[in-house]
């Protein structure tokens, strides 16, 4: 039906959602909150919201003024989290230009792929990073300008054919207001590569909307739910999908920030959770798998921490029993470079709290916060319902969703069918259930589940199942083509030295003990001698179905 | 500078912000959540927000199949707080028509304005609001279809020459999901009328994206800060904007409603927090006022009653004080109908909780969020800064502030220039000092204020200094023409009996005892039987103006 001819217009104004207006309210109104960077000896750095939106004003003048960033620009950083790399992700924004935060974690191939990528023609780098840096610069012909901050020997880029600057320096004299330009709500912001195992990198280019829109969403109580009475120790880092949106959300509500800087080991994160007392922290896990190693070695007064986000990957049932006897609740959360990158949030609904179900339902990814749509897509591209049992793709949608990836220089914005459906929702390549009341439990990864005779079968399952025998020290399954099926499982499994289990006894406690259905017990079986890692420690499926298909593996059918 | 020609742009989705989302979410999501509506005896209704958002369907379908609403079409409603007036709120602007709430307080005249301004041409009522709609109606041509929800005598209608409908069954056999359409976020989605003391009630039409962006604000923690734990009982009308974004804020986090219908009396709503144990409630202070004599007179269990959001107009100091002792925190608020309403939330700052000073936070009008932009007007129309001493009249600028009036069926918006500045900031009528840290503080109406050589005399100052004198009884402090001064302040003062004070003792008092500047203190003075008073019971100071202007005021000059 079309409008009346005399259908009303809203009366309301017309203010875009832009970051410089994040950093001009956290810098007035909340102008005392601080943010706390770590040194590694003495006091830490503090500088006050109103000190960082002062600098951040300068900052914007040096970059236009000395460096002529222009808008749309990437201007790019290698740093650690800390007060600089604050002020860069509201200079840059609030100014036109695009925030294009470089994960110093990757290969040095990969580094040189995504610079060359974005055509980065500014880095500002942390002096400690420049070993890293200086060594890739002969390979990026588009980086004019590297901008130093903190301690580091400049030297190493004597030869390097940039011109180089000193932050501080670049800073100094200039004035600490600027002019933020009122820019369309759906200007390019910050940008950030994933990370993926397969194929080259690809940019996901947040805007001025959707961060404002994921901050605020940050923000309400049953998200992470800090207030200015909070401070949050913000151990991931800024360089990984906007160190979840916390630089951006603190400056909304004044909540302190406390920065690791480059001094992320277990020792100095127990320093400085006794001597700064944060209230708040969010990591992945493996970080807090140290940290309780550290603390059972040298116990610290930690009792400030009694909220904890994990995220990343999934949280060990084992890791948050641990953190909860330390009165450290853990909160998880799912999301992904795409998704800005809050997706769900585990907060027990309100008819499990105090029960016996609150547990089980913390252990889950989650659930869906207002904003992020979703939907399960089945294996013959049905939609699933939530119930709990059907698993499917996770499909997502929203405003703080990717809907692309960057196509490089000269190119469109890439689509790739295998990550946006025809109508635009994100597929996100996580396979799992969602329950009536919308809580996400993530089973697998697409690309790992084996899809048998229209059926998915869990290859993670099967991994717990198998690994909960007493004999089996690994296990990975992989899918492997099967004429009547499509996929079948293969089971590889690492067996304790001296075991004198067969393949029929793991076939059978499977079925008995792990309860899992007949119909997906794998018929291939065979032993390997270790499974095979990525550079993060992670399962490396690829290899197996290589090995696999190469005939390298020694198959045993059942 | 201009874009450079490869500038980025976002590869975000591109997802308008809808209150249909609101509903899908909050009836998937938050599906067991409820709207409890008292029904004066027995049990309450209860209805899940499942149930909501399938009997909005109905409704929406309704509307369009049986009554032909039109997108952009207003829908009146004339109803107390329950569940059939939230099913309005979803249903009708996720159609894509707009939501018209009627004030039914108001003057009958006024009624009959506003649904003539707004062309109304459906109208939805309680049956208990019949006696009050039905005689004006012959005024009402442009109503063709009322629709009845609830007890209440029909037979009023029988002669009205429109059609009447039966609220329950329209709704039955119809699809209970209806293929909410996709609109631009700016269209728009529900109206208020101010009911401004003077001249004729102004339209405020509110967007689909000021909605949202409004919601998401109540549910940050530093506003309103409601989990699914909590259950709110909403005092705040319905017709009086938008219940304070509570029905539109609670389907985003599944915090329960809880409905008084037309039981707004002290002994029922005692009744209600009894046995229905809300956690949190809103309303203006004369309801608190008088639930708190209800409680003296007839103790009652209100424990569950922790939080209560208090706004519309200021709250005493001592019945914040009464409300901390029962254990009810009282957290300030203020907003206008042109605010949507939340413009400022007094939530005392981080470094102030739990010290002296925290009452007198709680006691301001509060701390402006992100996404609330204020700025001071001072007489010369000069920006005054944020010091807590300055007082200028409050300007604001942000998504959810109007920035314009309606104009009626065939006009054009309305910008008066005493409501919106030249650059589009709301300027609210109100008069006050922000502290550093963003708190505001009212002193006064601008139309009150007396302009006195430049500078602002407070009228609320003098008239509260003057009323703490024990002889006077009430006191209202006008301006009034002066050759030198452009204002002054003329004293008006209403004494105790028997009192033998004169003019020259209460000004010496206010000098002395009250502390008011010489340069402020009034020459004008008068003794008068009573202030005159509005029908909402404040200071009518328009009277006193004029009975001054006429000379019917026995003046003495000090």
């Amino acid at each position: 039906m079309s409008p009346r001819e005399d259908a009303v217009l809203s009366t309301m104004q017309d203010v875009p959602l832009l970051i410089s207006r994040i950093l001009t309210h956290g810098s007035a109104v909340h102008g005392t909150s601080q943010v706390i960077t770590w040194t590694g000896e003495g006091e830490p750095q503090r500088r006050s919201f109103a000190g960082i939106g002062a600098r951040a004003g300068r900052l914007a003048h040096a970059l236009r003024e000395e460096l002529g960033v222009a808008d749309g620009e990437r201007v790019a950083t290698l740093m650690w989290n800390n007060a600089e790399h604050v002020e860069a992700y509201f200079a840059i924004p609030s100014m036109g230009a695009v925030l294009h935060t470089l994960n110093l974690r990757l290969p040095a191939e990969q580094l040189v792929f995504i610079v060359r990528h974005a055509a980065d023609r500014v880095i500002i780098a942390n002096g400690s990073l420049l070993p890293l840096l200086a060594p890739l610069l002969a390979q990026l012909p588009t980086v004019e300008h590297v901008v130093v901050s903190g301690p580091g020997d400049r030297t190493l880029l004597a030869a390097a054919g940039v011109r180089v600057h000193e932050y501080e320096e670049l800073l100094a004299d200039r004035p600490s207001t600027y002019d933020w330009p009122e820019l369309d709500e759906r200007t390019a912001a910050a940008m950030c590569y994933t990370s993926g195992t397969t194929g080259d990198p690809k940019g996901v280019v947040y805007s001025h909307r959707s961060i404002y829109l994921h901050s605020m969403q940050v923000n309400m109580t049953q998200s992470m739910g800090l207030t200015d009475q909070d401070t949050s120790l913000v151990v991931v880092p800024q360089f990984h999908v906007n160190a979840w949106g916390l630089p951006h959300a603190t400056f909304m509500t004044g909540v302190n920030l406390l920065m690791p800087d480059r001094f992320l080991q277990p020792a100095p994160l127990a320093e400085m959770i006794e001597s700064q007392r944060p209230t708040h922290a969010a990591a992945v896990p493996t970080i807090w798998q140290g940290l309780l190693g550290e603390l059972h070695a040298r116990p610290r007064d930690v009792s400030s921490l009694t909220q904890v986000t994990i995220g990343g990957s999934a949280c060990p049932p084992s890791l948050m029993e641990a953190f909860d006897r330390l009165g450290m609740r853990v909160c998880h959360a799912w999301g992904m470079t795409e998704t800005s990158p809050l997706g769900t949030v585990a907060r027990p609904p309100a008819d499990a709290v105090g029960t016996g179900r609150e547990f089980a339902y913390r252990l889950t990814q989650g659930r869906f916060p207002a904003g992020v749509e979703a939907r399960l897509t089945g294996p013959g591209g049905e939609r699933l319902p939530w119930d709990g049992e059907s698993a499917g793709e996770l499909e997502v949608r929203g405003p703080w969703i990717a809907g692309a990836y960057y196509g490089g220089q000269d190119g469109e914005h890439l689509r790739p069918a295998d990550k946006f459906s025809p109508d635009g929702w994100l597929k996100t390549g996580d396979v799992g259930t969602i329950s009536p009341d919308g809580y996400l439990t993530l089973t697998d990864r697409a690309k790992d589940v084996i899809k048998s005779g229209g059926e998915w079968i869990s290859s993670v399952d099967l991994e717990n199942a198998l690994m909960s025998h007493p004999d089996v020290t690994e296990a990975a399954v992989v899918a492997v083509p099967d004429d009547k099926w499509g996929e079948r499982p293969l089971a590889t499994v690492v067996l304790k030295e001296g075991s004198t289990t067969d393949f029929a006894a793991l076939r059978a406690f499977l079925a008995t003990e792990a309860r899992i259905a007949r119909w997906q017990l794998p018929e291939r079986w065979t032993i390997i001698g270790a499974v095979p890692k990525t550079s993060v420690g992670k399962f490396d499926k690829k290899v197996l179905r290589r090995q696999y298909a190469q005939g390298e593996l020694d198959i045993t059918r059942l």
